[in-house]
């Protein structure tokens, strides 16, 4: 790469010339066998010096009389090499998934599974709605393990849960959304985008009496508390839904088969004409993965049947097919029966940790199906010392705008580390 | 998964008998000892049924009292399990790559090396703007091979063009568009999502008198001629875009070293300040991995660090170090070369065997550095009959509206059956 060809040095001497004016506008060039002659070089190299000047317009080739210098306008490249700030972007040791909760040697056997066996798929594009192998896996776990009933052709996988809401908001013509506080940023961003109105609400009952196009809300994982919406309150959505002829995003983003109790099945399973359910593997899988899956009710899915081809698909058929091999395999199912064990492992170490030291300065919330514990701190000190600890740990957190409430991340904390790590955390508390 | 658990029969049961209305609300249910004892199972698995049922909402429990059934109003599911018409999506033989086109054998090895050495940094979320190892790589890359220089912080990765065009209209407050035709259906898509005004023009002299807010063009590869943008034309187009201070968005979908030219230099590397550059991996490396990348210019560079965390990273973790590994070893580099031959002998092939047929009735429009032709035809009927011989072979082709002109990918045909391919092409014309 780094050693210059022959016609490199021709091509870029000919041209620092013409930018030096030199060479002036509209004079002849040298002939190709002149040039060579002089030079002591084969005309080939020269003839493809000046090919590849000519292809860039700095000269031009007149019919039976030569090559002659075109007039530019001086190309002056004033880059200045500056070096900006970068993002401030730290990975927080908190935020992450510890070695045991991803199956590395399983994740591998199934890419290699792919790129043995499925090269030939790989060689052509992605299906609009992603790979139909995929979406039948996504089908099957979802009647088995949701209660989601739907057809195949209903499900649309997507980068991310934002690939997924600009397609819906690409095929709908909305002007608003209702959620409740404290929102999930990365969603509310995209309607943000749209221009959207945003109907903020502070509690479950607040929602039912007001009318809104879409309701963005995680029944069977409420965010940050882990609260299950309960059966009546979800037909109290469901009736909302259709009397405001609304539609009911639902994002059950961390599901987990509960381990003290059963599967709480989707809101989705009690009406699928007024529910868009939306999927992940982020959390059940690996965090750097990046694929999300969407449900449409039927009606929204004769508009997207019509706007398809509008939309490209955003995730590579290469992990698509090793994610559909994975589930296929049975191997999806049963990490997720160790990790919700694990789940509950860590949450049971995490709590019993924190008891020794709990005072009357703050009450937990927590469920064995989250990652994260919310701190309720009675004094606004408190919650700023627990702040404080968090940035000495480099640790992420989010505090709940207008409390003292934060949501703690500990999915990254090894068990072994939990007693020294309570300890920082709540150090001054 | 299949066999049913006792506590899950007993779930089923009561649960059933509530919808039932047999079981009425309000009304006192059998202790857990009692059920226990009267079906001869465990108090363990009768309690976890109860639990379930409590948590989903179908009982509740008193305290010092017991469980009661809870007034719900009735869930009536009314499934019907259509049947939904599929998307008409077919993948065509001659849109996707031939097996030798792509480094199975290499990329395998890098996904592994990726596997085995950085399995910790899987675990963690991805950098919103792309892994910085990647940066690094596409920023050697780019100032090696098409002389734009910049910072690795004004570089961002995402899953494909649309994904990147969502963050720059999220970054950005502009009304219009202006392109040349035909469109690049995809890219302008986005742009209708957000209302923008389309300002379509039929030649680049028309382009310099217009103003808008944004530039879509592919100067060193314009669809579909493939012809090259002069330096002159590219000066022209900065003076353009510093006269109504507007942006040229730069996609240099197929960048390939040309075979018989050096490298054509980006427009970027001509203005840094009014210039995004769009370069991406599917056509380069395989049409399936949905990675783009743009470097923004320092302006919106300091608008992006404002809003970078809207955004989240749509691209694997997983196949962004891939791909970093993919070009430090030098195997990206190495594979574009032997790609530039292989795009080079199967243009010169097809020509060659198109030449047997050439009547008056079309002209060519090709180069080496495209997997498509552009056949121009004098008649209406012989441009219908050409449509009729791809649909016979399932082909792909896209219709230049208003013109007899069709434009033909050829890259998944093999260099063997292009002379029998051929022939049914140009059946009848």
């Amino acid at each position: 790469m780094s050693e210059k060809r022959l016609y490199e040095q021709v091509y870029d001497a000919i041209k620092e010339n013409i930018l030096n004016d030199y060479y002036k506008a509209h004079t002849k060039l040298e002939s190709i066998r002149n040039y060579a002659k002089k030079h002591n070089i084969s005309t080939t190299t020269v003839e493809k010096a000046y090919n590849q000047l000519a292809v860039e317009g700095y000269i031009a080739s007149r019919p039976r009389s030569g090559y002659y210098v075109t007039d530019i306008t001086k190309i002056k490249k004033q880059f200045q090499s500056v070096t900006l700030t970068p993002i401030a972007y730290h990975p927080h040791p908190n935020d992450r998934i510890t070695p045991c909760m991803f199956e590395t040697k399983a994740y591998k056997k199934t890419v290699n599974h792919v790129l043995n066996y499925d090269t030939e798929t790989l060689l052509s594009p992605c299906h609009p709605s992603g790979e139909p192998r995929l979406r039948e896996q996504i089908q099957r776990f979802l009647r088995e393990e949701r209660n989601v009933l739907c057809d195949v052709n209903q499900i649309v996988v997507g980068a991310g849960i934002q690939s997924l809401l600009h397609i819906l908001l690409g095929i709908t013509q909305n002007n608003n959304v209702m959620y409740l506080t404290p929102e999930f940023t990365k969603a509310i961003n995209i309607f943000r985008q749209y221009q959207y109105t945003l109907i903020e609400k502070a509690s479950f009952l607040d929602l039912l009496n007001t009318p809104s196009d879409f309701l963005y809300i995680s029944p069977s994982n409420m965010y940050p508390s882990g609260e299950i919406l309960k059966v009546s309150d979800r037909n109290k959505l469901i009736t909302w839904a259709h009397d405001y002829d609304a539609y009911i995003i639902e994002d059950d983003y961390n599901y987990l088969m509960r381990y003290n109790s059963q599967v709480i099945p989707a809101i989705q399973s009690f009406d699928e004409s007024h529910v868009i359910y939306i999927g992940s593997f982020s959390k059940t899988l690996l965090p750097s993965l990046r694929m999300s899956y969407m449900v449409l009710p039927p009606k929204l899915y004769a508009l997207y049947q019509k706007k398809y081809f509008n939309f490209a698909q955003g995730v590579s058929k290469l992990e698509q097919l090793s994610i559909a091999y994975f589930m296929e395999s049975g191997l999806y199912y049963r990490h997720l029966k160790k990790l919700s064990k694990l789940y509950k492992d860590k949450n049971e170490i995490l709590l019993h940790e924190i008891a020794h030291y709990q005072s009357d300065q703050f009450t937990i919330r927590s469920t064995d199906a989250n990652l994260h514990l919310v701190f309720d701190f009675k004094q606004k000190k408190d919650c700023q010392t627990f702040i404080k600890n968090c940035h000495n740990l480099s640790y992420k957190y989010q505090k709940i705008i207008g409390t003292n409430s934060i949501i703690f991340p500990y999915s990254g904390i090894e068990n072994t580390a939990i007693p020294k790590i309570t300890k920082a955390l709540l150090k001054n508390i």
